[in-house]
Parts: C-alpha cells; sequence; structure tokens
C-alpha cells in the first residue's frame, strides 16, 4: 500500500485508466486498484485485445461505446476502438470532466526496447500527453493472465507520487516496466535499440495455402546499466521518460535550410 | 526527371516499396516509378487501405500473400496486413536478397506533425529504419486520388539522392510532405507540436443506437518557420528527420538513478 496518507492524494482528482489487453485483462483491474488509492477512476477501454496496435486510431469505423461492470469490482466504458481511441473519447465526450492523469496498462507482456513503438499501451499513454493530460503507461514483463502484479502496481505507486509531487513537463510520458513479483527496485532508463530477428514462420493451411505466422526473438543492440531491457533482466523495475517530438533534432541541426 | 544519370544510380540496387493505402492507390505507382529510376523494385504493400493504423503488427491473425499486377504498370506482392507487416515480410521472406533502400507512400493525405505518429507510412519507414535499411516515407497534403503528384516525386527523387550521396546515419528516418502540384521548393523542417480538437462526432443509427465518427481540426501549437506544418502553408515541401529513440533524454539526464 502507498505510504502517502489518503488526505494527501486522495482528492476529487479524476483518473482516466486505460489498457490494451481489453476490459476483461487481470491487469486492468489491477491497475484501476492502485488508481483508486489517488482519486476517482473512470475505466474507458477496448472491450477486446488490442495488443501491437501501435498508435491507431479507427477512422473508417464507427465507433461503439457499451457500459460494462465485471464481478462488482470494476465497472467502466468499453469502447470497440484503439486504445488511443478510447483515451480521445474519454477526453472528448465520455467523462463528467477533463481526467487529471491518464494510466494506461497494467500490460501482460513488456513494453520495453522496441516494443514501445508497437505498443498500444504506450499509445494509449502517449495518447494522453498529447492531449495535455499527465500520463503514464505500466506493463508487467510476464505474459501470464496470473502473473503477480505487486511490484508492477507498487511501481505505478511510485510514478503517480512522482507526477503529483514534480509534475511532468509538457510533451513527457512516463512508461513504466516491472517483472512479476515483488518490487526489487525502479530504475530510471532509457529505451534500448533493440529490433527482432527471424520474424516469420511460413506456414502451409488444409486447403495447401501458405501463410505467415510473425514470430521472433528480441536482440538487443546495445549494452549499458542504464538501459530498459537490460535493467528488467537483471530484476528491477524500470521507468522511461518518453517523447512524441520524433525530430532529431543534432541530425536536423547539422542540414541546410534546402534540400535541391 | 533526375538531373542525376542512370549509369550513376541505376544500378543493382533493390528497392522495396511499401505504402499503407494499399496497393490500388494512385500514390503507390506514383512512387515506385520514381523508384525505377534508381534501381530494381519489389512493391509489397498492403491489400487494402490501412490508413491511421500507426506502427501496428499483425500478431494474432496469419498473413497471407498474393502477387497482384494492375495495368501492366506495376506488379507486386500484396500482403493482407499493416504497412509494417509489409517491411518485416519483405525483409525477412519475401525478397530475392535484403533491400538497399526502402520507401513508403506517396501518401494520400499529410503525414507532418502529430500526424506522423498516427501514420502507417511513416510506420513503414520507421520499420525499414529499425532493420538497418536506409528509409524515407512520402506523403502529398491532398487526399484524392486524383492529385497532381509531380512535386512529391521530385521531393522524392531528392530525398533519395540525399541518401545515396550522404548516407543516413543509423536510427533516422527522413519524412517527406509535398503540397499537390509542382515542387515550389524542399526544406528541412522540425515535427510541429499540434494536435487535434473536437474529435467526435456522435450520431444515432437507424436502431437508434448511438455511435461516433473520429473527426476534428488539427492545431499547431508551436510557430516557427521551421516546423512541417507552417512550411507546407506556405507551398513548401519537407524533410523531417526522425527518431524511434523515444527516450526524453535531457528528462531522464536530470533524474536519479532509482525512484523510491
Amino acid at each position: 500500500m502507498s505510504s502517502i496518507s489518503k488526505s494527501k492524494y486522495n482528492s476529487d482528482r479524476l483518473i482516466l485508466v486505460c489498457n490494451d489487453d481489453g476490459i476483461f485483462s487481470p491487469g486492468i483491474r489491477a491497475l484501476a486498484e492502485v488508481a483508486k488509492e489517488f482519486g476517482e477512476v473512470a475505466v474507458i477501454a477496448p472491450d477486446r485485445q488490442q495488443s501491437a496496435v501501435g498508435h491507431a486510431i479507427t477512422v473508417s469505423d464507427p465507433l461503439r461505446v457499451t457500459p460494462f461492470q465485471i464481478n462488482s469490482r470494476m465497472e467502466g466504458q468499453a469502447v470497440n476502438g484503439t486504445p488511443a481511441d478510447c483515451v480521445k473519447l474519454g477526453h472528448g465526450n465520455l467523462m463528467k470532466r477533463k481526467p487529471d492523469l491518464v494510466l494506461s496498462g497494467i500490460n501482460h507482456g513488456s513494453n520495453a526496447g522496441i516494443n514501445i513503438l508497437y505498443s498500444g499501451t504506450v499509445s494509449a499513454a502517449t495518447e494522453g500527453t498529447i492531449l495535455g493530460y499527465p500520463s503514464i503507461a505500466v506493463s508487467c514483463t510476464e505474459f501470464s493472465d496470473s502473473a503477480d502484479l505487486s511490484g508492477s502496481q507498487e511501481a505505478t505507486r511510485r510514478a503517480i507520487r512522482y507526477v503529483l509531487e514534480q509534475g511532468l513537463p509538457a510533451g513527457i510520458t512516463l512508461n513504466v516496466n516491472a517483472p512479476a513479483g515483488p518490487l526489487k527496485g525502479l530504475r530510471w532508463a532509457k529505451q534500448a535499440n533493440s529490433r527482432y530477428v527471424e520474424e516469420f514462420e511460413g506456414r502451409v493451411d488444409p486447403r495447401n495455402k501458405p501463410y505467415f505466422w510473425i514470430t521472433g526473438r528480441l536482440e538487443i543492440l546495445d549494452k549499458g546499466d542504464d538501459l530498459d531491457l537490460n535493467l528488467l533482466k537483471k530484476g528491477y523495475a524500470t521507468i522511461t521518460p518518453i517523447q512524441y517530438d520524433l525530430t532529431a533534432h543534432i541530425f536536423y541541426r547539422n542540414q541546410g535550410k534546402e534540400l535541391e
């Protein structure tokens, strides 16, 4: 439990909770539980699994919203869209007022290194940042639905307390990853340069037609005790500040004005 | 046409051409035409419109690949997946050897400012960069299928020549945007800080059930003659170097080692 007294934090704060694994994921319940320690919670999340959707938004289909209640432990609104759709809808239409904080997760599976780019979990938090809210994405490195999320929850509490006490500069999102089990420590980290190798497995279907599954092994390209993937390997949870300004500023400054 | 002689560039170079509007888009034909001036072309692209998919990859469904030929002008392989899937498949399985260059586009619609994050066109090029290939995304600001893409094509030639002559540092992707019509000039630019406002339009369907369409107006949050969206407004094409390392390095350096 948080060591901060409820009186300090549990004011009339309104917290938007989203994820990419969908409303039935144990991870989003674990995140909503932590969020409740800090304020009122509005869960607005995809109605089904949306992993690896990246920062997709739904422009070609109508979006539907359905109220839900799960086991009297969590209620909210389910959206037939992507994580970024959910945050946009929460911000624009579905909440009684603008949120004070956006949380996304707890994802079942790491969103560190290059996975940050593919992650719907991270994109929901990034969308929160774009819209002007302090936003935190949280993932547990273990895929199993029965993973012990206590360390991820404690890392989330620390990240929330940081944001409430220090604030967060515009344009920056906090991306938290934690191993399953109790928290060993939460380290500030950089996104490890990494990529997938051996990506596709070819098969033949019962009608003799070929198809492919995406698969592969994550390869870490850099060493360093300050990189998210390396710290996770050592059992630490990580907190990586990321930005949605993708400009390569150093490269940019070395160019002229015009390209002929 | 390029002012560079074919003998200088049209060697045994192999160029992967992808997009997010799908294989029937006029934009990908226009891009393949330019690519042929610089080498052999392999078109590997989504079999249908995949706009706003961001950096999604397909992990829950099998991927199918179908050879296609359009009007004797372009042949290639169509994939029932996302732009990033296409580049991964091209790199891993579908090309006779690894490509020397990855091109994505020409998208019908701008991918400048915050649209960079939502863009499947840009994500295909980013995936090329992740896999180690020099990669360029190209978009025309006009949505119409009948847009004059000559300026976008000329901007593409200049970007390709730059890459072939100067090289491109690891981790950097070039994102080109151009107005419809002839090229007024190609300016180096930064991603403009921007966001959508008034995002959802609520409607009621014939069965009296509510639904939403994503809509909205793009708001530019910064001024500056060096920002992509502002330069495009003035009629210039833009070339923005972007990176997939999302770490907010300056913020990171101001933190301690551990967050308690």
